[in-house]
């Protein structure tokens, strides 16, 4: 199976310089440089970074390569001055401080984050140059918080109360209007991701995490949350992050993220050195149940197989899975499309075109095709 | 159930300032400085650091501040030179470079690994300072490599071949016999942990990962496997890495880690600043099998009740518990206990040291005992 060579009995050098020492607090190696895309317009409004997918493994993100999305740039906050605000439509509106909310009750998970603009240039294809700089707006993490509906217990929410507005503390003041009901479900004031604390990027010291939603809701920076009777109609859910639709309506408050999978090894900008044995990879994820299908073909769709998902398969989290193919040389379509519990498959670009039209920048899951060509080279097959 | 302020309408300050731009890898905030606790000597054979516990949060350790230890440093491997000669007892002895291996094909899963050394101290106790002092050299990693298995499959195992002999590249060529039925079951060559690629203090850019094993059977900056027909009776599986009994003779090849519980949260070193709501928190593992119960007591052991298991509860993988507790002021003796899958449950220092007798160094899984004074400071219960 493997492209390796016969051995001598020990051709090997002796080691014999000593390493290094021991350290606080450890950094990749040297040799390493898998990075983030970072948007063209790199600062104030428009500020985004990708997780390159196609450089890295497994299901968990490194938080170093954690996607970025900001409005107004990364605010530095001391966490010891840092409170959360909870008001509104409550009985007692209370302030936390973040020494309050670790004493708290806590939830830890592994769930995906995903921006609605992700994979956006699907709608209107240009060929995109690597799996990270099309889809890279997803990113997988381990989040330990307090669940929010322990916090509204705490405060009391009236009868009347039915959305609530958060709030983060970023020049912007970003705000999302959310139901109420996602509160009860699984929403979280989140402190920490991948064992220590968010990254400032991520929102440090606080944020609102609500699984499986659209990232722009899981308000960063949290600094208050306050319970409405009706959505506010802020900004970011009026002329941004609604879904306009052939006939001039838009859809709004679209927050689940669908199903979506991305091949991330081959992918466009990978080069298979060799015809011979080479995995297929890929992270696949829903907004709404755990994946219980991959398909995985190698001739643009004719064929198709199931691909191994890695363990653990987890709810509203990503899953790697991993097929077998020998490439024989030649041009090749590298296709995956999932499945999720709710038994909704991800569909085609022309199925989504249909439902939707073109006039979205946002929720674009369409199966994405990566083109191995007859030298090796991966492009975008732009299906 | 909150320590926490009754909140004016609105009193926060406004913010006004843009943050910081987007970046290609990011770091944790200036604010943060939980960092790993290095041995007394922190180079050469003796060199180690240890896990804050008491300040990580969730199932997955932070790659930076995972465990550590080294018995000849940390060796800076270009990965474009380095290569893994498989040969001894095969058929066809063969060489596998870096670029081969990430092209066959991979599992990826969520394993704790464990030195097992580890709470040594326990044996013959004396106060530990905190949670991560005592049994920080255990962490968790999402781990992706190339099953052993599968690379012994094209070598070709002859019928003698019982062992194998795993070799580092670092400069004693640290070297461990494993036996074959571990390759044939779960044995991993990995090389991306959380991610991307190993750290280098974590065997950059190949190591052996033998799931639920002593850590430092999992040899680091992988350079040989041999397979043998008996194991090797390296330095490191005799005159270290074994266990005295009373009565002279030692363990050997004592591989699996049986399982453990610590509270980290509160935990030696930390205080609580008032009395009242109190997550009580912390780690549960099992090197054979998935935890299925953790206890806690919070009066030293005279009544217990089950502690929540956060989710996913995987095999060979920290698991984290929780558990609601009021403090009350005055004296606690906080402690944890855990049993696994097969029944076995967490021995007590007394049972342990009753089997074993006090000359070991290693495997202590032994419960572990944290007091609150009266003045909120935790210490060692010294149980």
């Amino acid at each position: 199976m493997a492209a390796c060579r016969r051995a001598a009995p020990d051709p090997q050098p002796q080691p014999s310089l000593l390493g290094g020492p021991v350290s606080k607090y450890g950094e990749r190696s040297s040799f390493e440089t898998a990075s983030r895309t970072l948007s063209t317009r790199t600062y104030l409004e428009e500020a985004s970074s990708r997780t390159p997918l196609g450089d890295i493994e497994g299901m968990i993100t490194p938080s170093s390569l954690h996607f970025e999305r900001h409005h107004a740039g990364v605010p530095k906050i001391d966490p010891a001055q840092h409170e959360l605000l909870i008001h509104g439509l409550v009985e007692r509106p209370l302030i936390f401080r973040m020494e309050e909310l670790r004493r708290l009750p806590s939830v830890s998970r592994i769930y995906f984050l995903e921006c609605s603009g992700n994979s956006g240039t699907s709608w209107r294809p240009v060929p995109q140059p690597s799996a990270g700089a099309a889809h890279g707006l997803t990113s997988c993490s381990n989040w330990t918080g307090v669940p929010l509906a322990l916090l509204l217990e705490e405060v009391g929410v009236k009868p009347e109360g039915k959305w609530f507005v958060a709030e983060g503390a970023d020049a912007c003041r970003m705000a999302r209007s959310v139901p109420i009901e996602k509160a009860w479900d699984d929403a979280l004031i989140a402190y920490a991701q991948n064992g220590e604390a968010l990254r400032p990027e991520q929102g440090y010291p606080l944020r609102l995490l609500l699984p499986g939603w659209e990232g722009n809701a899981s308000v960063k920076w949290l600094r208050q949350i306050k319970v409405v009777d009706a959505p506010l109609m802020t900004r970011d859910e009026t002329s941004k992050y609604t879904d306009l639709l052939p006939d001039g309506r838009a859809r709004q408050f679209t927050f689940m993220m669908e199903a979506k999978s991305v091949i991330t090894r081959p992918s466009a900008g990978q080069k298979l050195v060799a015809p011979g044995f080479h995995e297929i990879s890929g992270l696949a994820w829903s907004g709404e149940a755990a994946i219980t299908r991959v398909e995985v073909s190698t001739d643009g769709g004719a064929t198709w197989a199931d691909a191994t998902l890695q363990l653990p398969v987890l709810p509203k989290a990503h899953t790697r899975f991993t097929y077998p193919w020998r490439w024989a040389g030649g041009e090749a379509i590298l296709v995956a499309r999932c499945t999720d519990e709710t038994g909704y498959v991800q569909p085609s670009r022309v199925q989504l075109v249909e439902a939707r039209g073109v006039n979205s920048n946002y929720h674009c899951n369409a199966i994405q095709g990566w083109k191995v060509q007859a030298d090796g080279s991966v492009v975008d097959a732009a299906l």
